[in-house]
Formats: C-alpha cells, sequence, structure tokens
C-alpha cells in the first residue's frame, strides 16, 4: 500500500466525508420497510404468566438490521384496545426527521388505538441502538427491541468479529405497569419495589416454588417463553455482542463465565478496546464487546447479569453461553459466576473513566462551550408527593407536543419562562437531606442557540433518605454528547473543568453520573428540534427527572400532520 | 276537587305538556355544573386491593342530582396516564345533542389524556339513571355512578315517599380489565371467568381467607373501602331506593329482609304498581321501589343480591338495612335471605311480563311499524376467534365515529352495505348449536327513515356449547322503546305480533331477552344521530353483540369540534 504522503488529514477528511455521503446516497442505501402491530399479550418470560406489549406477538419485538444510510420505515399499528403509544429510536439522532423521534409530548402526540403511524428516518451512523416505548411507562411492559446498523459494504471497522449477536438485558415486574404508576402517584407514595427477575434477551426465570404449592397455573417453570436464552458459539470463533440494557430501574453487570470480553463500541462510537471480564451497564446504554470461543469446547458456560448500585433483591438473570455442539439446553457442570460488590461504586466509576474514543476515530469536541448547564439531581417532595427534580424544578410533559408548540407558536402548550442553568453549587450540600425538600413542577424548556456548544454537568445529591444517593443513567435524545468528565463530590466550576478530557472523550447518548458524583458532557446544539434529555429510569422520568431541549426549530419546514391532533393541536383547531 | 268536566282528555295533556315546556324554559332550569377528574387509584371495594378508575378519586363517581329540565354541564378531565376515556349517559335520549351520548367510536372519539371534554345536554325526563365508561371494557373497572332526575317542582309523582336513595348494584374482578379484554381476545379464548364479588354502592366482601394465610396485604377484611353499605331507614317512613345495575355479566336478585318492594319506575317511566319480595334487575336497568320501613324498629336487615341467569359461583352481595337508631354496622340476627334459583326462567320471565305502564302515564305506541328488524343473537367463531354476533355478524366498532363520518359523508370509514334485517328464521334451529357456527365481523350499519316505527326483535339462541342459552340485558341509547312483547322459543313472524301489549306497554331503554326467547320491541325513529344498541354485558358487546342505527343525521347542524380527532378525523385533516 502506498504511503498516504499525497494526502493531507484535511484530504483525508474530506474523502472520508465523501464515502460517508456516497454510502447515504448511491444505490446502496436502501429502504428498510416493516409492519408491526402492538397488542397486550400473556407471556410468561421468567416462568410468570402476565401481560406483556408485544410487536407482532413478540417482546422484545423484531430486531431491525439495518446498514449505514439505510431508510428506516416503520409502520406501525396500535391495537391496544384504550391505550395509545409512541415509540423513541433510542441513539438515532433524527437529523432532518425530529417528528419522528417518538418522545410523546415532545416530538409528537401519542398514537390512538387503531390508528397507524408511520416512523421514517436514516440511520446515518453504524452501531448499537434500540428501540422502545416512550410513553407513560410503557417500556416496563416489554415495549421494546433491537435496532442494528452495519458498516457500508467495504467499510471495516477496527475490529474483526466472525458473528454479530443482539441481547437485551432488562428487568421485570410481576405487577402492572398501571399498579405501579398509580402507586408512584399515590400518598403515601408506594415504591415500584425491585423487579421480580431479570431477563437476558426477553428470558428469566422466577421461582415459582416462592408463590406456595398453588400459583393457579400463573407460574410454570416448564413455560416454554421461560427457557434461559443461549447463544450458540462455535469454537475458536469470534462472536461481537451487542449488549443493551432496557432495564426500567436496575443498573447491572454482565459476565460471560471464563471468557473475557473486549468491549469495542458503546452507543454508536467505538471505543479504544480494553478487556474486562465484568462489563457494567446502565439503562439506555449499548456496548459490543468480542468474545472468543476460545474455553474448553466440551461444555457450555453461564452468562449472567446482576444488579449493581442498589442492594440487590433480584436473582441473577442467566443465559447459556453454549459451545456447538453441545446441547444448548446442558447446564453448566460449574455454579454461575456472582456478580461485583453492588455498592462498589469506585468499580463503577472505574469503567466509566476507561471508556474513550478509539484513536482512530476521535471526533475532537469543541474546546470551549457558549453555555454551562449545572442540573442538580434531587429527590423531592410536591405537595407530599414524592418527585425528582433538577434544579429544584420537576418536570412534567404537556399535552401539547414541545415540537409542534415551538413551530407554531402555540405559547400557551407550555410555561415560556426558562428554568435555571444551575443550582446555588456555593450552599447546597449534596451530602445531606435538603433543607427544603419542596420542589416546583415545571414544564418549562432550555432553548439553545443554534450550533453553540453546550456543556452540561449533572451533579448528584443525597435523596430524600439519609446517607443515600443513587445513580441516574441519562439519556439524551437527537445528539451524541462527548463525556468529558466524571468525579466525586461537588462538581467545582472553576477548577474541574481543567481536568477535562478533550483529547479523546468518548461520544454516548447515554451516560450515568454516580451517587455523591458529577458527570460533564458536551455537545453541539446542532439538531433542529425539541430533545427530551433525562433519566433513563422509567420511574425516574415519570416522577420528573428530566428536561427538553430546543435549537433551531424556527429552520424547520413544515410538520407532518400526523404528529399533531393532541391537546392544542386536537382536530386541527390550532 | 271540581270534578275535570270543563277538560277534556286532549285538554288535560295539553296541559300537562305545557307545563312540561314552563319547568324546560323558564327560570327553573338550572345548569348543573361538575368538574370530575379522572385516574388511578387503588381500591378495596371488597376489601381485595386493586386499581379501580375513579371519578374525583371515588367509585362508583358521583351522584348526578338534577331536576327535569336543566342542564348537565360535566367537564371531565382525563388524568390518566396513557389511556383514553369516554363516558356515556345511560338513559338520556340527548335529543339535540347526540354527540354527548359519550360512545367512543359512535358519538364521539376518545378523550386523550390531559384532556377535558365537556358534556353537555339537557335532562328532559325525571327518572332514574345513570352514566359509565363507554369504551372498550373500562366500565367494568368503576368508572360508573347514578343520575336522578327529578320532577320540577309542583309537579308529583303517581306515588309518595319520604327519602330518596340511589343504590348501583355492580360484579367486580379481581383481574384487571386489560386482562379480561387481552383473554377474550385470545386463542385459545380465556373468559374472563365469575366475578369474585357483588357490591352494592361499591362495597362487597371477599373472604380473604380463601386466599391462603399470606395475601401481602392484598386481601384486607378490615380495609374501610369495604364495611357494608347500609341504608338508614327511620320507622315507619317511606324510602324510594333507586336500584340501577351497572354488572358488566351478572343478571341479579334484590332483596331487603323482610320487607316487600312496591316497584314503581323503571328506566324513567312509571310502573303500574306491584308488590314484591325479590327484584330481578340486568344490567343497564334501573328500578324504583319503595320500601316502608314498617317491620321490627330494634334490629337491622339485610339487603341482598344474588346472580340468577348463570350458575352462581359468586357469594351473595349484601348491605345492611338499617333502622334507625340502630347502629349502621350492628349485624342482623338473621341468616341473609337467599336468592331465587338462578336458574328459573320462569320467574324471570314472569316479571318482566308483569312491568307494564302506569296506568296514568301510557304514551301509546303505534299501532304499526314501518320496518321491522329480527335480530338473531349467537355466539360464533371467526378465524377460531371467540365472538358474539347478530344475524351472524359481529359487530366491531371503527375508529372514527359514525356521527361525524354521517354527518361529513366520509364513506371510508366504515363499511357501506346494510346488515341484515333478518335471519333464516324457517330453517335456523333455536335449541341446537348452530350447523355452521362461522360469523362475519362488520361495522356496518341500521340507517331508518326519519320518524319511522321500527320494530326490533332480540331473538335469543342456543350458544357454542350444548344445551345453553344465556341471557342478554339490549340497551338502545338515543330512545326510549315500547316492550311490546316476550316469548318463549322462536319468534313467529305471521302470529306473534298478534299478541303484542299494544295498550299499556311500558317503555324502557334496556330490555332483557331470555334465553331461549324473544323479546319484541318498538321505537320511533325521531332522534337524528348515530345510536348504539347492544347487549349490555361488557365482554358481550366486546365481542360483537351489538349494532348501531342512524336516523335523521342530516338534519343536525355542525358536529362540534371536540368530538372529532380521531381516525379520519385526526388532525382535522378530513
Amino acid at each position: 500500500m502506498a504511503p498516504p504522503h499525497a494526502l493531507s488529514a484535511t484530504n483525508l477528511l474530506s474523502l472520508f466525508c465523501f464515502f460517508i455521503l456516497l454510502a447515504t446516497q448511491t444505490a446502496d442505501a436502501k429502504i428498510k420497510r416493516y409492519k408491526w402491530e402492538v397488542n397486550y399479550q400473556f407471556k410468561s418470560p421468567d416462568c410468570y404468566k402476565k401481560l406483556a406489549i408485544a410487536i407482532n406477538g413478540r417482546t422484545p419485538g423484531p430486531t431491525i438490521l439495518a446498514q449505514q444510510g439505510d431508510t428506516v420505515i416503520v409502520e406501525l399499528k396500535n391495537s391496544l384496545v384504550t391505550e395509545n403509544i409512541a415509540i423513541h429510536w433510542h441513539g438515532i439522532r433524527q437529523i432532518g426527521s425530529p417528528w419522528s423521534d417518538g418522545t410523546e409530548g415532545v416530538s409528537q402526540c401519542p398514537i390512538l388505538p387503531g390508528d397507524t403511524f408511520v416512523y421514517k428516518f436514516v440511520v446515518d451512523r453504524p452501531g448499537t441502538y434500540m428501540y422502545h416505548a416512550h410513553y407513560g411507562m410503557q417500556r416496563e411492559a416489554g415495549l421494546f427491541g433491537s435496532l442494528r446498523v452495519s458498516v457500508p459494504d467495504g467499510v471495516s471497522e477496527p475490529f474483526t468479529y466472525d458473528f454479530d449477536r443482539s441481547i437485551i438485558l432488562s428487568d421485570w415486574w410481576h405487577k402492572s405497569t398501571y399498579e405501579q404508576s398509580a402507586g408512584l402517584s399515590s400518598l403515601p407514595f408506594q415504591w415500584v419495589n425491585e423487579p421480580e427477575s431479570l431477563l437476558i434477551q426477553g428470558r428469566g426465570r422466577f421461582n415459582c416454588s416462592t408463590l406456595g404449592p398453588s400459583t393457579n397455573g400463573v407460574c410454570n417453570s416448564t413455560s416454554p417463553d421461560c427457557s434461559p436464552y443461549f447463544i450458540t458459539v462455535v469454537p475458536g470463533k469470534t462472536y461481537r455482542l451487542r449488549i443493551a440494557s432496557l432495564t426500567s430501574l436496575s443498573a447491572l453487570s454482565f459476565k460471560i463465565e471464563g471468557h473475557n470480553m473486549t468491549v469495542v463500541e458503546s452507543d454508536g462510537h467505538y471505543v479504544e478496546p480494553f478487556v474486562t471480564d465484568n462489563l457494567f451497564i446502565y439503562s439506555g446504554e449499548t456496548y459490543s464487546v468480542l468474545v472468543k470461543a476460545d474455553q474448553d469446547p466440551s461444555r457450555n458456560y453461564w452468562a449472567a447479569t446482576n444488579v449493581v448500585s442498589r442492594e440487590p433483591k433480584t436473582p441473577p438473570g442467566l443465559a447459556i453461553f453454549n459451545y456447538y455442539p453441545n446441547h444448548p439446553r446442558k447446564p453448566p457442570p460449574t455454579p454461575p459466576p456472582t456478580g461485583p460488590m453492588w455498592n462498589d461504586t469506585e468499580a463503577r466509576l472505574a469503567q466509566s473513566l476507561r471508556i474513550k474514543s478509539h484513536q482512530g476515530y476521535i471526533h475532537p469536541p469543541p474546546l470551549t462551550s457558549d453555555r454551562v448547564i449545572i442540573l442538580l439531581n434531587t429527590q423531592n417532595k410536591i405537595n407530599g408527593y414524592t418527585r425528582w427534580s433538577v434544579n429544584n424544578m420537576s418536570f412534567t410533559l404537556p399535552h401539547t407536543p414541545y415540537l409542534v408548540a415551538l413551530k407554531e407558536n402555540l405559547t400557551n402548550a407550555f410555561d415560556q419562562s426558562p428554568p435555571p442553568d444551575t443550582y446555588d453549587y456555593k450552599n447546597y450540600d449534596i451530602y445531606s437531606v435538603a433543607n427544603n425538600t419542596n420542589a416546583t413542577s415545571t414544564n418549562s424548556i432550555y432553548r439553545l442557540k443554534f450550533n453553540s456548544t453546550v456543556d452540561i454537568i449533572l451533579q448528584n445529591a443525597n435523596t430524600l433518605n439519609e446517607n443515600n444517593s443513587e445513580t441516574h443513567p441519562w439519556h439524551l435524545h437527537g445528539h451524541d454528547f462527548w463525556v468529558l468528565g466524571h468525579g466525586k463530590g461537588k462538581f467545582d466550576p472553576e477548577n474541574d473543568p481543567k481536568k477535562y478530557n478533550l483529547a479523546d472523550p468518548i461520544m454516548k447518548n447515554t451516560v450515568a453520573v454516580q451517587p455523591y458524583g458529577w458527570t460533564a458532557l458536551r455537545f453541539k446544539a446542532d439538531n433542529p428540534g425539541a430533545w427530551a434529555f433525562h433519566c433513563h429510569i422509567e420511574a425516574h422520568f415519570y416522577l420528573g427527572m428530566g428536561v427538553v431541549l430546543e435549537e433551531g426549530v424556527e429552520m424547520l419546514g413544515e410538520l407532518p400532520q400526523s404528529i399533531m391532533g393532541c391537546g392544542l393541536t386536537r382536530g386541527g383547531s390550532h
């Protein structure tokens, strides 16, 4: 191969962009069309029969397999009886299609029973993504699946593997999402409790015998729904496992007994590879790990996921790493690997700090930002109801989507006054229960200057309980952000920015802030639309832990009628 | 009192009409305004805690008390999280306000979460009515209440009483309505089963001990929600009990231990009084009975409701008929009265035949009809799914309300071909399972000539099970009908009409057809609108046992925008 002396770095970049463009615009770019129907089905993912929201009869739903530059079209029919739906394409930035983000109250009205909504978007970046309900707490009912974008033909990735598999990790409750959300909205507050089971690709195993002798056929350990998921591997081959967490609550560890994993991608960005025997993963994150089937092939191995960050009251989720030609149901001869200490925050922080951009794929961040927003994460009370807040504002979605309200200037749709850019960081003690635990309810939003660079610092703090601070995985819609830093204690706006990693920060769409810690991220406000940024724990966002950002909505053309029909846009009467 | 020789009968009628008019148009006509908020609440109506849909925190919801001629305005806010609602004002004909009938898919689009819908209608006739959800199977979740219309000041009724009380009878399941409707839509069919409890005014008592030693606090027999309902009476006084059945499934008997009841009103019409110790009541019916507190006042008595027509697997619902000043919780010293034989169809038919118009208040029916529609009630299969049908057509609601589709000529909204006016009555054997049990799904409707007189014969038949025929209470929206006759076996179009009661038939809005029997009714198609006519058993209508009638829609003015926003009327794009 000739040395690239004739090509400057800039030229190389141009060439790279050209190929990207080519990939998205030539005949290679395909239309991937899906017809999905959503309804309730009785499922027994952990042997306990309960209602799940299924797509075409399945939960997790069908995996979308596309190639960079493809246009994905999903015709989504709502066949629920009385309930609306909306589906978010998690990690897809929706450049030029902010109305397809699938976030009820932000990018669209909900889809009514009997209606078919057409989501259409370009998958402009290869990587590991997912989709899930973004309305009420429906995600928790199993309405989710995998979305995998491969590189264009002829483009190679900075690692090789033989086979590619998608695996969703999730947590599962036996109570309905109605019971859970009603409990959260009750006085006194009724917490959803810890999940009964952890699922690997929609399968787990609840111990039916704990329910007593008669379970009325509700819990059946012989149900085919709950036979363990297995990953069949051919000895000597390397597998790319695309692991996505769609837990509603739990932070997880993931191990494959006796095997190391090489982390190579996260949220659609290549990671400078590192080897680990344990992967921490938070709700809303995805990771690609490479696993070589290089162990004794005469037996099977456990794949195990465990709860971390909260005291585990849920048994591990188990799957079988099945060496061909052993029977996939042949139990491994050894006990499943135990998870790491649930409360070892240091170990989890260490992984976060370890994740950096692959050296050959660095997107350099802007060196400075135009605006810094510090978001204090707290648990609060409003009129006695338990809520979560940022900067003492507890977020409530309006019933007119922001995207429409902003574009069509419906100023009555939400509170027009801006929420605060910071909190009283000099005086606030993040290690104690707040002196005044009251918060305010709001639906006001952060309006960003188009193309400006914005820093957001997530500042964690004590909850309403003494000596307690939780882990919150925050997810940003419509953008990736650079993860500039993680720290312990209270963020110091003077000195901590000096320690930012501006050299090789990973880009992500979801990042955790650890107990009593902070996380700093930076992004370009370069995608016209209205975008949610929120804790990905289902109950936390439901209880107000989120914000909405806007930029450049005035640059958008006419919005599709299909996203309207609720709130001030009902019946086209706006 | 002077003899009325100066007034002819016609003049008397004119005078009567004048007073009615006066009552509805003078300053006496009031506006009764209600603000209701609907959400999920944990309730324990039979001691077992589960979610109910409550209005302003209550189930049954608030009782509407109005006077003839009043305008009722209900501002209904949907505070459910992901679910729509609609509320029907059962027995109110909605003359001039067909868009306020509250029937999802017929008179309106569903009300979205966050939306407030304003129901506005005149209560033009005194009587005992009710309201309830008319969307999916939400009624069964407790979304209902009483609506009582009194006569204008100065107008007297053909009976007297001292006090007036509304009592709703209902049945109650521990499974959610989601589980029930998903089961009905499943292959294999999963029947909702018999209810766990019968409730009197929202209170019953499940035997928690049947659940085993540990009920996780879910079943609590000391919950204040399930302390028995009591009717406190003053010895010697006469009580008008307005009894309404909002069961989802059960036909009921109702008794007050040791007391006779004088039936005086049903569905807003005065009944020629008769005395009984047992009242049969079907879902959708209302009765006023007079009860005199004329028994030993030193003790309390049981009020008891029992399942009839289906083999009872549900214990009786019990309330306390409390003689003041005994403590209302003082148990009666005797066991509750037993119900009648559940399968004594003759006794139930006898009550139906006994109910005639009060002689002073006869609305004479037209002596002939312009059209006769015979509706064969059968249970069927469609693609293996269990359904109910009329004339082999199983009804499915469209997602564009008929009222809008008809008025605005949206011919794609539903099948424009008319459903059949009859079945093959010569050859069909109503006593056997059909030779061909397949039915067809339809959303086509009966279009009636405005002001024509229409007869409908409900013909019952064998279900899918040998030697089984069920009781179906049919409810007509927008009209009252004359009940011309009930018979056993197959209706004979030649001879049975000769036996019609054209002299003093009761008018009702709900009437039962007994197993293997028929019921004939007549009404004037004089109320412009689109009107459902259906079996009031929640699961039966859900599974297709209903039709829709239309008359005079072209006479209506512009429809309110508020009923639109779904199906073809979404986003005002029609």
